[in-house]
């Protein structure tokens, strides 16, 4: 290691991921959680939340694609789109890729983070100016709550750990609202945990995943900045047999354009689990 | 952080991964390495080479299976199969599952690293006892030079780094002799480098296998214990078309028996490159 600031995320007891600061541009704290920006070599500037590393200019395409791409892919219409949290912008710029999303409604509960994605991370809050983006400060569980019965198309959760902080998040509660908001072929995603360390958190998902949602399916996508560098998204939908993998077709890819990271294949691969996991989680998961 | 001794692996200038050792159970310099055994929470038993994380025993198979599986799905024949490097018995392991495979030979240049294995990894060292497998304590490169020409099906290269220590393995010289040493039908995998903090050691690989190779892909892999999460290995054969990923069958799979990292969509996802590095290795792929 070269002598500088490096900079842990909380990880866990037995491990943990340093960087080295080149520069801290902001560390503070607002009403929700603890906030920083730092620049680094290799993964450009990083956003750290509650001393967790959250997203990195530099391959933040591997974590924000999928995101977008992958539930508007399977969702019957991509008109009416929210996002839950996010206030980062990083999903939000990619969904506006999309030429049939009408109304991108971003529901932020921390007013800090805005700013700070205003003056940290301006290429992707820049998508702000595009008139189908409304921006709206508050808990996300409780918008959900207001809007009209069957009016969303997609729900795109990307907020904190949902083990940790945002464990409201997967409730039988909260996902029986998402289930009421959702349109009859709307498809909903959510960041969840890695299959390693925090592999325990899937436990505690899968069993209310299963009780509430027609269908749903883990997907794993590779995240160079978080811990084991694959982390699992939650994709789940109203309708069975909608989170057909061939929507993602390069047809598809192609109409968005300038996707990065991915491809069908490693689509597909992302959606097929390892042996070992399927094992584990075949209790909870459609026979 | 808890208090206690953590090890970082020597990583680059601007990140670190840093692991909390349950116990230490070797520390020591052999005549070729630094080594390094000690006991991980999360990730059991880790094997440290001249600083570089190399192996751990929880989640190894995410290496081993892909190292020894896709090769022989690919090769023609499974017969007579050689590793270079490998001492920690590892890949060996898997080879060994496969009932057509006749011969393997273990080549491994460090002696110490056997003898750590056996008392360390003795789980993995125990495939020893197969009297299909033979271990030579020499050099890889000169092992192959002194083959007879066309008798290897597979060669394995499972060595450390080869953008740092084992740099004379991504030559012209040494692939001039891996490729005279396959049978026509015969396949090479070799463990190169991540696409983020380590991608230039791709552009050092990609021309000198362009070069040598009538058919190579680069293949990611997910390897948790590794900084990024997401490896890279060359996948090379001696006849043009022979890296038919379909070989990876289900039929395949369950030939061997209790694979539990691989399925044909997953190892479909390894070898299909996300678009933005399509783009930047392009000028060496094959069309």
């Amino acid at each position: 290691m070269e002598c500088g600031v490096y900079i842990s995320d909380k990880s866990g007891n037995s491990f943990a991921n340093l960087f080295r600061a080149e520069r801290i541009l902001y560390d503070g704290r607002s009403a929700y959680q603890k906030i920083m920006v730092f620049d680094t070599q290799d993964l450009g500037r990083v956003l750290m939340l509650d001393d967790f590393f959250n997203v990195s200019t530099i391959m933040e395409a591997f974590y924000h694609e999928p995101m977008a791409h992958i539930p508007l892919a399977m969702a019957e219409n991509r008109e009416n789109v929210l996002i839950v949290g996010g206030g980062d912008f990083g999903v939000a710029k990619h969904v506006l890729k999309h030429s049939d999303v009408r109304q991108l409604t971003l529901c932020e509960l921390d007013p800090r983070i805005l700013e700070i994605s205003r003056e940290f991370f301006s290429d992707w809050a820049a998508c702000e100016k595009d008139p189908r983006l409304s921006v709206r400060v508050g808990d996300g569980a409780k918008y959900i709550e207001e809007c009209p019965p069957e009016s969303l198309d997609a729900v795109i959760i990307d907020t904190t750990d949902p083990f940790f902080n945002a464990s409201v998040l997967v409730t039988d509660a909260f996902y029986t609202r998402v289930l009421k908001a959702l349109r009859p072929g709307g498809v909903m995603i959510q960041i969840i945990a890695d299959f390693i360390f925090y592999r325990s958190a899937w436990f505690d998902v899968l069993p209310v995943a299963r009780r509430n949602f027609p269908t749903f399916r883990p997907v794993f996508v590779p995240i160079p900045l978080y811990v084991t560098g694959c982390w699992g998204l939650l994709l789940a939908g109203r309708r069975k047999g909608q989170l057909d993998i061939s929507a993602v077709s390069q047809a598809y890819l192609d109409r968005i354009g300038g996707v990065e990271t991915m491809t069908p294949d490693l689509v597909r691969g992302w959606m097929s689990l390892p042996p070992f996991l399927e094992k584990e989680f075949a209790p909870w998961l459609e026979k």
